[in-house]
């Protein structure tokens, strides 16, 4: 498997509408197991993404799809920064869906 | 929901070890919805460690649990450092159980 944990900065005023684009945008993945978007409770511009892949080739290819491409469009001038914090490899859990959703 | 992203540094050569350690210690959480165990692919002692819980109790609560205190115990040698990135507040997500394990 494959994860990423990353941290957005939102615009001054705009974190819970990017938050609202980040869960639409990310409804349907494939090859997605899990996708949590989350508020950081110190820092209220700042929004942590935890997400597990079955490999990094379909989280690449979520990037072309047309839904994730609009979410980007509409997202971006929301964003004042990206940072990835760790790329992974996830041994297991729980909680993880049985199938990519 | 509360969620934390965590990463637990092994002791040289004991990270698989470890990541079995936790796996089985954490397989029935009440109150948990996801909790994901990764290998850093960057540093061959490092493992990542996101959880989402339905609140901050219950992940407290579980670390009373007998499951979990045996886990603490076997594991304990086998960790060299502990650093928390994060106490986040999950919005929302994909791949999140509906109800908590």
């Amino acid at each position: 498997m494959y994860g990423l944990i990353g941290k957005f900065i939102a615009a001054e005023g705009q974190r819970d509408a990017l938050i609202d684009i980040l869960l639409e945008g990310m409804a349907s993945l494939p090859g997605c197991f899990s996708y949590v978007v989350a508020r950081d409770p110190q820092d209220a511009s700042a929004i942590w993404i935890t997400e597990v892949w079955d490999n990094a080739e379909s989280h690449r290819a979520s990037l072309e799809l047309p839904s994730v491409q609009q979410a980007i469009a509409r997202g971006r001038p929301l964003i004042a920064g990206m940072e990835r914090i760790a790329e992974t490899a996830p041994a297991g859990g729980h909680g993880l869906a049985k199938e990519p959703l």
